[in-house]
């Protein structure tokens, strides 16, 4: 039994595995680099270790650190968390080596998953609907145009071992494969350190959609559903729903047992997730199955009613799955939305910095999974996420309003942040009639994006002119007189107005 | 159709009625005291209104204030809230007489069931099981003595305007009648400005158990299950949970029916509640019903999966029910922990002040309803409870084990918290079996009060040792040493360690 966890990464997600460890009587270990140490995971956890300077390739990503860390806190077990060593099957294996238990798939599954060429293989031997494409790796040009002939233009080369939109090209024109080839190998050798790329068919209004699923030791398998994830920007989600607004409760139960299948197909044990590209008249296409927690897990364990760190828990403790897909259902509908450090009307430049006030929303159907605290310093050396924020209503338009709602009561002052861009496409028809696929905010850039959004100075103006408005009408005030109140809906509670 | 609702309450039921207003695109009006200028609600709403002195009287009770803040809004409803006027029925007829929407049920409905002997009259004549006892009111000593004998002691000497234990006495001797008596009648003369009681057998070992009704104007009711309340000290509430855990499916369906029935015996419209009393047994009897919005209805939101003000709006704009009661379950458990700012080391002395600082309990399954935040005072004026936290998980062990993460969680300081009391109440063998009643506090105190908790003074030691600790250790570590923490587990993220 798992009586110790060390938590192999950082942020909301290391904070939000934490908890779960807690309310199972399981304690914690925090690893943390140089630029980490008044990080909330490490003030949350029942031990702390330093591993090493702030660039990751010299802390979270050193196995042989973390496994010292957790040799001398004697923990038992080591949850990657998402990014980072999550999805690294070596760590995987090193972890089995030294007798802790990784709460995640074993190496083989990783590494089949991850090699992209391979994991297109698996899945066409399991009966899993693929994206038309190439089956082997491409390294010639001539071979690259022999097969995009066959498939038709446009095509998307994509890096075998790539992920996060890294590695990848779109080809409209046969005069741009050579170009788009050669950029698409040397960018996936940076970044994987493997110039391994494929062709798959370009689908145009593509939906992203994809199913959870949890496998236990015992070769049980089930999906939690699908999660919508088609709001996108360069290949990065930015808003997440489930249901899905486009599946028809076939198509679901379909790309669910696919989904299984893909699972089974690969000897998976722990939580996955399934990719699948959908178009308008709901083709589905596996794209790619990630071997860990994802970032948007909140609301499937919301609209399902589940924890999924702790069945991942159960299942590296060699539980069986507490449930059987027929008992597994949908109920109402849940959003989540990535809070960002970042700018969205400067081109989303990362907006690091010191938090000088927060003001979380909650109530009714809201949950926020954070990590940030006033005085905080958001470091340059990681992803500007700074939160997820995640609403759950009865139903679709209920949970919409619920996210405005919350949008508006979230109030961050000392970084820039996407809270404005998120409201706005809560506001986007598109958006609300659910009638979206990935060109969403490309195509509804001048509605996102229009307006500017207030800077710093203008922040400071509306700091001022609310001081004065209160000293002024602290003299004027009657007991019996309408106080007006600024124009603004909502007042920051803390430093704005009225204190 | 309401398009902008004042709401004639403060604190967190304020807060949390106008999130759901601003979510259905509701303007919502703010009324409030001198003592309540730097409110949340106040902040929170669109327009705000000054009604008055501190005293409740002289602003929150004050009919006619509240309804020239209205008029002069152009509020087109009103909401009450709990307490103050929510359950005043010349409050709903003043409304309706000035064509403002009361967001509750009519002025005969409240009277019937705000004087507790019509409301037991009405009850026997719908076949609802009431508490053996008197039908009409007491008076006489005489008439006490015999009624007394008839249904044999103990008994419980109730006044019949009466609410949150006052005008109460529990007589289990006959030479005690006399003083009970006279003691009941001239508390519910001070309380209630009638001195009307009643008298009802006293039941041994009861569980409190009430069901959330909802009732439509066009006569449709349904229940929305229990709330087991047994948890309560000197009769007021502190944890509530749900299901109880000493209901059976068939006895639950049963008493549903009654409390459906006893809506519809007084014509109710609107979210009502009807608490039962419960034996061992299982035997239930009508105890009274609440004719507004509980404190404790997150539970029902929670586990049946409704918003209760916005379905009490959607009533009031008339409205069908949406859903019929098949259509409703109960799916998982949800626990609610009142949080105080009190001493419960000290006979739980209020304990207003002003927060120092606040660090809000978050994450999967948590919802936090509060309305303070740091640098605010809370008034002395009012009733001191700070926030209400709720919990929900698939089961009761899990919705138990979340709660004591997220009390472990919660740091206030500044004033003293009933948080240390609820932790040990989660932590109480009674509590976690599930086999407890209203008397469990009484029973458990020496579990739930033996050790004093940390008091001012300690704080502050606290406070020094982190912050020594803290700079030694900026001398001292070196990266690849073990970091040695606080024996605490959880340290205030924002003022005491690792800063």
């Amino acid at each position: 039994m798992i009586k110790k966890v060390l938590v192999a990464n950082r942020g909301e997600i290391a904070f939000r595995i934490m908890r779960s460890c807690r309310e199972m009587g399981i304690s914690t270990v925090a690893v943390y680099s140089e630029a980490d140490r008044a990080a909330m995971h490490v003030r949350y956890a029942d031990e702390a270790y330093p591993i090493g300077p702030a660039p990751s390739a010299e802390s979270y990503l050193n196995i042989d650190r973390i496994i010292e860390a957790a040799r001398k806190a004697n923990a038992d077990a080591i949850h990657p968390g998402y990014g980072f060593l999550s999805e690294n099957a070596a760590f995987s294996e090193r972890c089995s080596k030294e007798g802790i238990e990784f709460i995640g798939p074993g190496p083989d599954a990783i590494r089949q998953m991850g090699d992209k060429i391979t994991a297109r293989k698996t899945m066409i031997a399991a009966g899993v609907p693929v994206v038309p494409g190439t089956v082997e790796m491409i390294t010639d040009y001539n071979e690259a145009l022999k097969t995009i002939r066959e498939i038709g233009l446009p095509v998307m080369i994509k890096a075998s071992a790539g992920g996060g939109g890294k590695g990848m090209r779109l080809v409209k024109r046969e005069e741009d494969i050579e170009s788009a080839l050669r950029g698409a190998r040397s960018e996936a050798k940076t970044a994987f350190g493997d110039d391994a790329v494929y062709i798959e068919k370009y689908i145009e209004s593509p939906h992203h959609i994809e199913f959870q699923i949890l496998a236990d030791k015992h070769g049980n398998a089930v999906h939690l559903f699908e999660r919508e994830c088609s709001v996108q920007r360069r290949h990065q989600k930015v808003v997440e729903e489930t249901p899905s607004p486009l599946l028809t409760p076939e198509v679901r139960a379909e790309m669910g047992a696919h989904a299984v299948a893909a699972a089974k197909a690969c000897n998976y044990h722990g939580a996955g997730t399934i990719e699948f590209i959908v178009d308008d008249q709901l083709n589905y296409y596996f794209l790619e199955m990630n071997t860990r927690l994802q970032v948007e897990h909140p609301i499937t364990e919301r609209v399902v009613g589940v924890d999924l760190v702790k069945e991942m828990i159960n299942i590296a403790n060699g539980f069986e799955l507490p449930f059987r897909q027929e008992e597994l259902k949908q109920n109402g509908h849940a959003i989540e939305c990535r809070i960002y450090a970042e700018d969205p009307d400067r081109n989303f430049m990362p907006s690091p910095g010191t938090i000088r006030h927060i003001s979380e929303p909650l109530g009714l159907g809201v949950r926020h999974d954070g990590y940030v605290y006033e005085g905080y310093t958001i470091p340059i050396y990681y992803d500007p996420m700074i939160s997820k924020l995640i609403v759950w209503a009865g139903n679709r338009k209920e949970a919409i309003n619920r996210m405005s709602r919350a949008l508006e009561e979230y109030k961050i002052t000392g970084v820039k942040t996407s809270i404005p861009f998120l409201a706005k496409i809560m506001e986007a028809e598109a958006f609300r009639s659910g009638k979206y696929n990935t060109h969403f905010i490309e195509e509804n850039s001048e509605f996102l994006f229009g307006k500017p959004d207030c800077d710093g100075v203008c922040e400071d103006i509306a700091l001022i002119s609310a001081y004065l408005e209160y000293t002024s009408r602290l003299q004027q005030v009657q007991l019996t007189e309408k106080v007006n109140k600024p124009v603004s809906r909502w007042k920051d509670p803390q430093r704005h107005a009225y204190i």
